[in-house]
């Protein structure tokens, strides 16, 4: 490609720049699948079904508002809606009327839903070990962790 | 959350593995959104349209198959049929019959595809560098490159 005109101070990408580039476009498709994957082939479990139960096992008392939960687990209200009906009706989750807001509810993480966790995660931490820390022994995780937090706007 | 009987050789994550995870999950959300956002508010151009113009012209004669297109852009082949005929209709790309497979249709870059290219470039150029490389200069871009392609399954 010719070069156009570039806004001041913006240099096109050098070749390890755009190496990174494209290894971080091909990660952010290939990981989230991988993992996910995994989940469903050796625990039948979706990525969001693990995401609902390992936030609310995180959360103050198992609790959490059904708004949060869903922000969270970044799904819609009416998704999240619909899959905690779901996990309800397998014992994982109850719903309750939030006590400070009669229009708001809570979903509830039961003794059973936590039993699935703990069920689930030994499946989900080697698939992480295998799929992310297996290749990062070269970096600085600190370093790497701050980095990754300022590219999400986090810094 | 107490400790299930783990696989043999996998260990529990470190409080440094699990900022990492955390960081990384939020970053895979956060990050095509943000570039999505700059492009399609400054240039009124989707991501898939982009990447479209960009495979293109970094292909052998500006001509990819439909087949090899949609794969490079993640989509299916009938959601690509629907952008190619869109960006036919804008005059940025052609479609014609392969010489090889009577069956397999080509897209083909045309000069006002490449401008629009040429033109929607610097926009996302700098908002790769304000959301991505602005953020990794403690970072050994080689490195990281190489642990961002193992993670994705390349090494």
């Amino acid at each position: 490609m010719s070069a156009p005109a570039l806004p001041p101070g913006i240099t096109p990408l050098t070749a390890e720049e755009e190496a990174v580039m494209r290894a971080l476009g091909r990660l952010m498709l290939v990981l989230p699948r991988a993992l996910t994957t995994d989940l469903e082939r050796d625990q039948r479990m979706s990525a969001s079904e693990y995401s609902v139960l390992r936030n609310l096992s995180e959360s103050r008392c198992g609790s959490m508002r059904m708004t949060e939960l869903a922000l969270a687990c970044d799904m819609s209200l009416s998704g999240m809606t619909r899959l905690a009906a779901k996990l309800e009706a397998q014992g994982f989750l109850k719903r309750t009327k939030c006590d400070s807001d009669a229009r708001g509810w809570n979903a509830v993480l039961t003794e059973q839903g936590l039993a699935r966790l703990e069920e689930a995660w030994p499946t989900h931490l080697a698939s992480v070990r295998r799929h992310i820390f297996d290749h990062l022994a070269d970096l600085d995780l600190p370093t790497l962790a701050k980095a990754l937090n300022a590219m999400a706007g986090d810094d």
